[in-house]
């Protein structure tokens, strides 16, 4: 059986990696800036764009996708916070978004007045890695709960993303993490690989989060 | 696309749930009670299963076949707390265990001296719930710091268990986390669902999760 499955999941992914490059072609047209965020249930996806909603909608147009299995509450937390359009994909039971779900929700934004469209994938640390989706960078969000075996449990996520946000920095006196081990399974799988630790809680980190986020849509060769 | 891929996914559902019938068949005759143990990334499955292996060693022999994506980090604590057999798994990326998996596992258990066989599934809210293993009970661990929407977010899963461990009560303190609401939640998806509320980092409320399994493993028909 497994062969037969294998390769039907290459035929699925080739198709999803030809609609991603379709996507990524229809944002470099409108001049959007574009962030796949990725992580755990529950380890601060909805509350890291909230925050940077929040503080960056004064001076950048910001949409956000949310995939979800099922509730609107993620869109409804980012329109609350100030973004400019908040679509829901509800993916009905898959477990990650791919890039067919981006090309039909894409339509339902008005691009043109876009500078950065942050697309939330289902919490999940293994699945979405394996679907791009067309945008221009990766950030997956890592938490201080979690452990800090997550790198060398969950590889094939920490080896592909562009960026990793450590979060909930505040439970740190709580829980038993070693950062050097966690830092050292990260790097040795990511030796690139740009770190940020904040907690979204207390507000701790935020700021060079932000300022990296809004140097990037500057620096973007989209950018109008 | 879609209705290929669903084809595809229902063909090896009911694959899977033939071998898992077969599994079940094969842990009844060595009168082996089993569970299914799920949860998100770090939400405490190794924990939990070191301390009831810890705790319940001297009276029973437990085996654990622990899934992952990569490394022996769990087996490897599981058998140091004193489990009389473990095996581990390496998906090699699925995001989680099938019945193929476990059919394949188990030969290399002497099942004949076991009591109750823990099998830990992969880190992953979503896809191990649509894989039955043949084990005769299901438990969901959900943690504190993953938040309180989670059973609106992931109603699958919370569906479909028997048994919720709510653990790191500990941290209650220092996020926030309205019990009620997230209780709600999963009673509206699951009313007859036992629920425990403990810490493994503490102890605290391990002594009813303890008792409770010991009994089950007593009460089950493959009692010896």
């Amino acid at each position: 059986m497994t062969p037969t499955r294998i390769s039907v999941v290459e035929k699925i992914l080739s198709a999803n990696d030809r609609l991603a490059a379709e996507n990524r072609a229809r944002l470099d047209e409108a001049k959007v800036f574009s962030l796949n965020v990725m992580a755990s249930p529950g380890a601060g996806k909805t509350s890291l764009i909230e925050a940077t909603v929040k503080a960056l909608s004064s001076k950048l147009n910001i949409a956000v996708i949310d995939g979800d299995i099922a509730t609107s509450l993620d869109a409804d937390r980012a329109a609350a916070s100030g973004a400019v359009a908040a679509v829901q994909i509800n993916t009905g039971g898959e477990c990650h978004l791919d890039a067919v779900m981006l090309a039909q929700a894409l339509p339902q934004i008005d691009l043109s007045p876009i500078d950065i469209l942050i697309v939330e994938n289902v919490g999940n640390l293994v699945c979405p890695a394996s679907f791009a989706l067309g945008t221009h960078m990766s950030v997956l969000i890592a938490s201080i709960p979690e452990g800090d075996d997550k790198p060398y449990k969950y590889p094939g996520t920490f080896h592909i993303v562009d960026t990793l946000v450590i979060n909930k920095i505040d439970l740190l006196p709580y829980v038993p993490f070693r950062m050097d081990y966690f830092r050292r399974g990260v790097e040795a799988l990511n030796p690139e690989i740009d770190i940020f630790l904040l907690s979204c809680k207390t507000g701790e980190g935020l700021e060079a989060w932000l300022a990296w986020i809004e140097q990037l849509v500057y620096d973007h060769p989209s950018e109008r």
